[in-house]
């Protein structure tokens, strides 16, 4: 890698990166120190990579804390490795900070490695450079190509479903941002963490391997990201109001019902995964939900008529306008 | 990927880069457009990845055409592959731009294709965000385990190669920041096509595999840059200032000879190969050069004393005392 912007004690920051983050793999030829990482790939599987870029002020408020900042940084990819049914392997990360900070990279490798050494992810690239902060995450992991979840797939009649709950994470964006006022100390807590540390569903993605027909994690809101999958397989949906999973916690903070099924339709950020499966497989949903304790639920069915349909607790239909995260601001 | 940043029109810009980036490969399983992109591994040969970001200002002129920002951008990714003797295969690409500008995201990816095409790498993953212009690039290849080359391995005795000129690029930023004046207009042309295009020595380096002991390319200067290999295999090098190739241009730009070697030793930027091999192979070394049509200088040899010996003209031997790029602005 360059070594030219890393002038000044730079290069003490990438040994820094390296020490404290260190996981050993065996699929890890030659880690951070040569020009680039050697890695054993793996055998009757494909690689599946992505990269998601955090900015200051755009992607978490100013005042976030480095170790949850560390978090966030892999679990926004690992959350996409998830949505293919991928295991993660391997990350690389690139850092931009505006001054040499050690205190605050020790907290982003705190919060960083954490969640790193749960799902057994190594660093084996990194690269810092001077400006204002950003980070910039590749992750690579890998999965039978045959059984990849894809955001195409869905079949009319499919169930769908969602794993957790939804609008916490734009609950606790609304706190930071004071627009949400009134919410008790514990709550606030809870939806600040679930904006701060989401929880990629890593276990359900490869549990759903061969059984979703597709998937894709909500990470700009369910009725958004609900739609891709709907735009690329030429099908609609039909969503039960009543049924959308929403914490006891968001219910307290947001206890008007009509503003309580705006964050959980629309609010970003939560991770959680959204998924197509045959109905016939239903039980078998619940069975992986209840084996991982991790609530999934069903929240409507795959429809032949494009668009999506929601039923409210009245039973009426009212056809949705898509309205994504720029829309919700 | 995320999605959630791409609002107002930055969907629009994922479009657009998938459009102007195509390049089948049929290692490409799924490219840009899921939440991650699915990759054949290439079989009985292990990976080779590496991350660099360039920041506006930082390391480009904020004056730079987009489309040697876009060529830049993966050429010093490629540049690091080419010193392990790794073959290229596919990028992903973070890009941050301070607001939606069609123009500019349109000329950096003709300066990106540009490169790509001729190494056929596909862009396979990208993320766009608003923020300060920042480009953070992932690139991977594959090269047989056993033949890559790497930073350590350089033994008593090897003779020390590099490619190309040396110094060429730091006076074509010595130009921009006008601390160079009185330069031909052809010359001033070629020194900063030398820091806009750098060309990634990926021939060559796959041509050393299993030949060259040590490699590493040459972004901070050769005495920096060497030194890591030095310091890497505990050992020493004397190299002959007389030897240190420099372009024409540069020669005619930077008269005194002082100055010309400071730029030689000292200057970052170029991107060429540093090897070292066998003094056995001289003549193979000479040959792969003669095949790949560029120029292959021996310019010293690796000593059992360490430190760093520069033989002047004079025939003296002078110690050369580290300095890096950061000493040498």
């Amino acid at each position: 890698m360059r070594r030219r912007a890393r002038a000044s004690g730079e290069f003490d920051l990438i040994a820094r990166v390296e020490k404290r983050t260190r996981l050993p793999r065996s699929d890890v030829l030659l880690g951070i120190g040569d020009d680039a990482a050697a890695l054993r790939p793996p055998a009757g599987q494909c690689l599946v990579a992505c990269v998601d870029a955090l900015i200051e002020g755009v992607h978490f408020p100013r005042a976030t804390a480095p170790a949850d900042v560390g978090w966030k940084a892999l679990a926004v990819n690992l959350s996409d490795l998830a949505a293919m049914g991928a295991m993660p392997r391997w990350a690389t990360l690139s850092l931009t900070l505006p001054r040499s900070d050690p205190a605050w990279l020790d907290g982003f490798l705190r919060g960083w490695q954490r969640l790193a050494r749960r799902h057994r992810v190594a660093l084996v690239g990194g690269d810092t450079t001077r400006g204002p902060r950003a980070i910039a995450v590749q992750v690579l992991g890998s999965a039978p190509w045959r059984k990849l979840l894809r955001r195409s797939g869905a079949r009319v009649g499919d169930s769908i479903w969602v794993s957790g709950t939804l609008g916490d994470a734009a609950a606790g964006l609304a706190l930071v941002r004071r627009r949400l006022r009134g919410v008790n100390a514990a709550d606030a807590r809870f939806l600040r963490g679930r904006l701060d540390r989401p929880e990629p569903r890593v276990a359900l993605g490869v549990g759903l391997r061969g059984r979703a027909h597709a998937c894709i994690d909500v990470s700009d809101g369910l009725a958004q990201d609900l739609g891709h999958i709907l735009v690329a397989a030429g099908v609609g949906a039909t969503i039960d109001a009543e049924c959308l999973p929403v914490s006891p916690a968001l219910q307290r903070a947001v206890p008007d019902a009509r503003r309580l099924l705006a964050h959980a339709l629309n609010g970003g950020d939560d991770y959680e995964l959204c998924f197509t499966a045959a109905r016939a497989r239903d039980d078998r949903i619940v069975a992986l939900g209840r084996a991982l304790g991790l609530r999934l639920t069903r929240i409507g069915r795959v429809t032949a008529a494009r668009g999506l349909l929601l039923r409210t607790s009245s039973g009426r239909h009212v056809e949705y306008a898509a309205r994504g995260y720029a829309h919700f601001r």
